[in-house]
């Protein structure tokens, strides 16, 4: 799940007690889940100290209907991961954040300029390992009652699905290099 | 944005401070904003005595393809709501309950069987008010330096788009009711 989800949350909460949820860019690598925020960040920089945290990924694959608003739900996937996260530093950061493009798209880091001092300074990558972590699925068909069955009224899963749509160029490209080929076979979760 | 969201994430620490990220069904409603979940589930019951919260919704629009990872980022709608949330009673809750089927299947509450007493005991349904909240969103091209203008590597934004796919009606369908219209033409986000 944490490789087919295309964005984490993650949580911290500062003194008081008032709790945090932001959207991260990750990747699994082996037994970590990295991410990445900025150094300005007092929540990320929270975090980087070894604030206790949360990255929960989600994938929303169809909505059921069923014959009542009770057993109407959603089919999901999602994985949580509890503990504290650790920053990288060097070539391990500079390694990372080649995992998280090609986590959301393969094949990218190759044709992308990689960070430079200054860029990584300026990022921080963060491991939170997979040591304590549950996973929820919800499938099937709807799950009605017997006394609702005689409903007249359609009942099932309407599936959702996420492509990519039509590329859009840069508008200060240069020189017409085609479209990659990664861009155009991409489909993800 | 909370309206155009199709899952949200809330947060809940326990006493020891570890926080928790768990998906949820969201639906505004002027001022709030309604989710729900099992009254067996410790984290709503903390939620439904009024535990510091924070609810996210993250619509993922597209890929940034840039000449730099560093410059490489998503394109991406977030709202976050802090605060406090409060258990809804009786009525508000059936109406809420509505709310929340309408958000995602606008159309489908008309059809399907509304919760009894049992269901409503068994849900609890909270209402966070909008009295706090931020927003993000990136958009736009690749924002890549001069100096990386002439690699010669496609750059770019590759949309994402969910959309329903073919409806799989329940095996237990009885009298071949057709998929209704709101199926059909539904989008969202």
């Amino acid at each position: 799940m944490l490789d087919a989800g295309r964005v984490a949350h993650v949580a911290v909460h500062d003194e008081a007690g008032q709790p945090y949820v932001v959207p991260v860019a990750h990747a699994r690598d082996g037994d970590v889940v990295l991410f990445h925020g900025s150094t300005g960040s007092r929540l990320f920089r929270a975090l980087a100290e070894g604030a206790p945290t949360c990255l929960t990924v989600t994938l929303l694959d169809g909505l059921v209907l069923a014959r009542s608003l009770f057993e109407s739900s959603m089919h999901y996937r999602s994985a949580m991961v509890l503990g504290s996260a650790a920053p990288l530093e060097d070539d391990e950061k500079v390694r990372a954040l080649e995992k998280l493009s090609e986590h959301l798209m393969p094949g990218r880091s190759a044709d992308a300029r990689g960070p430079n001092r200054k860029e990584l300074a300026a990022t921080l990558v963060l491991a939170l390992p997979l040591t304590e972590w549950s996973v929820k699925v919800s499938a099937g068909p709807p799950d009605d009652a017997a006394e609702d069955l005689d409903r007249p009224v359609w009942a099932g899963v309407v599936p959702l699905v996420t492509t990519a749509g039509t590329p859009v160029a840069a508008p200060d490209l240069r020189g017409g290099p085609p479209v990659p080929a990664y861009v155009m076979t991409w489909q993800h979760g």
